[in-house]
């Protein structure tokens, strides 16, 4: 259930010493970050609290006995790494087969109305997520919902109907005190943007149906693998080359230094395409700060080929591309047809998989080998056996595992996020607060 | 019904004298924009084809009418105009009310199973939309589809429940001809991407039951506002900053210029999204190319304010944002709490829109004026009054008028694609055609 990290479309960029050169830098990186507040994340799946998690498994069922749809209310980490998990395996098959609205996440009037239409005629209940309990589309939409719910149920039901994930103190926990309703403690050394291992991510992905105990296995799989040997007394990353987030933290920062700006996450798979809206806010949250970071973009392939593909192709060479390449997506085989009117029974027998994995191969030789400096558009590959609870488990921790590193290489805090106390003091000025 | 193009968040990175001095190059783009071919489209919304309008009208009522939903097959510039403007106007409220399922546009094996159980039970038409009938992932799309629809309904009912929109020659018309399928023929002289006003477009946004009249009238406003006056033997743009359309093409030249990189279209309507995706591939085919062109990115505020919003803030100073405002988005007024827990009292009375436009306010000042330049992120904001059919016409003729000018501008031509037959050969290589 491992994921490996291609390099084959990136070699010709990035030279060997480059990499070997830099190595030292991702081990002082780990090395710093094993020493930084706010990592509660990091050894989480080998340490979680198994009386909490049984808790979550017991508030699902349930809710998925009592209810025809939860409200999951959150915005940014507090509901981005629940809605990547449940699109993801939901759209994949059978693993999820409960319906998570995700609300609270938007000042649009269009969609409030869109999930009040929704809940016509359906039970529910709601999850709410927030540290402070005082973030504005959070704590807007669930007074809403919460009015709404009291209003379907009576003051008492609606109580049992709250679920809520919040700091142990503030705005939001007061509310828990004096309503009675069930809450769980978010952590104080793990951010937002860390959190899907958390009850934040949790909760909502045991609803929508998907095994959370595979899940916290595949991050435990990443760990394991990603911190190497603790008692070995070497920084725990292993050689150089050897551990894959270690390497794609070392990669796109040799990018970055070699003028690149922007960086493509890129799937051949639709269900994944909240996986990249989560990776847009764990790189770019955590890197961009002080003038620096990789800009993170994303696509869905082969989709915006006939989009963005011109561009990649033929543009200025300041991108790379993380493509996510997923090793079994189910099989389907391409039909014969009689006449062959559109031309296309050279394919007949193949599975439409190994079509998209062909496309896939394709695309990173032409983006990555037309530059005369080796790449105009230089591609890493991550190959993922397959989309399941663990394997995505597994993709998550990676991700988080190496935006840590890849933050403290490029010199900056990877836990912070100064820069929304900017807009975040004008927006309650013009609300008059 | 007009759009708006509002500069202050802009106006202090881009000065009213550079404006003026690169006006005449909007001019002369202009001038030879009339000469070129590819053109068809410039002029559409004053004279196109009335009797085939009509049968577009006929047709959807016919499928309204004999289905559950319309499966409609295209990528690219086959798909992605159709797509936002129901997904604009069938998630703001009553305008679209019949599915439109969107296929044949991945090669992804769990999309198909998805669009594949999404019909089990209903009764469905084919649209498919492709010039030469050869790209990949809509002709494998459409075998698929054909064959099913032959098995449900029989050759002679399935072939009254295709309708195609193609070019008058190739693969795909010579099935058409072959097959006696319902045809409309795709202009000679109008790309992909700027096909949306086409039969490629109307047939399913018909469909979906937005009322296309009002969708071509928005663009004949938008087409009558920015030619100018053509009888007055000028550029036809007016003065300087009076044709907003060309003012959105001068300013994000200059804007490249100056060294940014990356123009990220925000809205903070969820239900706009797809707007988003077709402005990325007009803008990015249509001026990537030559190492040329900034890259199109989207965000949905506020959403991403809680993603990406760090990044913008504090990030490398190499961004412009262009923000979409609508006016209109429909009241809901925020309730009052008897104890005011929550501390959002304050808020009462309001509606959500409001407190949506003062966010959007604030972002627009927190982001364009923290640079000692100016600006680390300026900021344009299009001024849109309301999400209608009339709107929405409007709003996507704006950016194709504006579009062509802004890649004459910058040297490029705005209607070929040369960088994406380096990937197709290789895919076509791969797969063994």
């Amino acid at each position: 259930m491992g994921l490996k990290l291609n390099t084959k479309y990136i070699d010709g960029f990035v030279s060997d010493a480059e990499v070997e050169a830099a190595w030292p830098e991702a081990e002082a990186a780990f090395s710093k970050l094993q020493g930084l507040n706010m990592t509660g994340w990091l050894d989480l799946p080998g340490r979680y609290d198994k009386a909490e998690f049984e808790r979550v498994l017991e508030m699902a069922a349930e809710i998925r006995e009592r209810a025809d749809v939860l409200v999951c209310l959150g915005i940014g980490g507090q509901y981005l790494g629940a809605k990547a998990v449940v699109s993801a395996l939901s759209e994949s098959g059978a693993d999820s087969d409960f319906p998570v609205l995700f609300a609270g996440n938007s000042l649009s009037t269009v969609e409030l109305n869109k999930v009040l239409a929704a809940l016509e005629g359906k039970d529910f209940y709601l999850n709410v997520n927030s540290k402070s309990g005082t973030t504005l589309e959070t704590s807007l939409g669930f007074r809403i919902l919460r009015q709404k719910l009291v209003e379907r149920y009576g003051e008492e039901e609606a109580r049992k109907r709250t679920i809520v994930s919040t700091d142990s103190v503030g705005t939001l926990h007061n509310m828990v005190v004096k309503e009675g309703w069930r809450v769980f403690i978010e952590p104080d050394d793990i951010g937002g943007r860390y959190s899907v291992f958390t009850t934040v991510g949790l909760l909502p992905i045991a609803v929508s149906g998907v095994d959370i105990r595979e899940f916290m296995a595949g991050a435990a799989d990443a760990w394991a693998e990603y911190r190497g040997d603790e008692g070995s007394g070497t920084s725990g990353l292993g050689g150089v080359r050897e551990n894959a987030a270690a390497l794609y933290a070392v990669l796109r920062n040799l990018c970055l230094r070699k003028g690149r700006t922007t960086e493509i996450l890129a799937s051949y798979e639709p269900s994944l395409n909240y996986v990249a809206e989560w990776w847009k806010q764990l790189f770019g949250e955590s890197e961009g700060k002080d003038g620096k970071g990789l800009f993170p973009a994303s696509v869905g392939y082969t989709t915006d080929l006939h989009s963005l593909g011109q561009y990649i192709q033929d543009g200025p060479r300041n991108m790379i591309e993380t493509v996510i390449r997923v090793g079994d997506t189910g099989e389907f085989v391409i039909p014969a047809e009689k006449d062959d009117m559109d031309g296309l029974n050279y394919l007949a027998g193949k599975t439409l998989a190994w079509a998209n994995d062909q496309a896939l191969l394709a695309v990173a030789e032409a983006h990555s080998t037309c530059g005369d400096d080796g790449g105009c558009t230089p591609n890493m590959i991550l190959e993922l056996p397959e989309i399941s609870a663990r394997s995505i488990g597994h993709l998550l921790y990676f991700f988080e595992f190496s935006c840590a590193l890849s933050a403290l290489m490029l010199g900056v805090d990877p836990f912070d996020q100064p820069g929304v106390e900017a807009y975040k003091a004008r927006v309650f000025e013009r609300l008059g607060r």
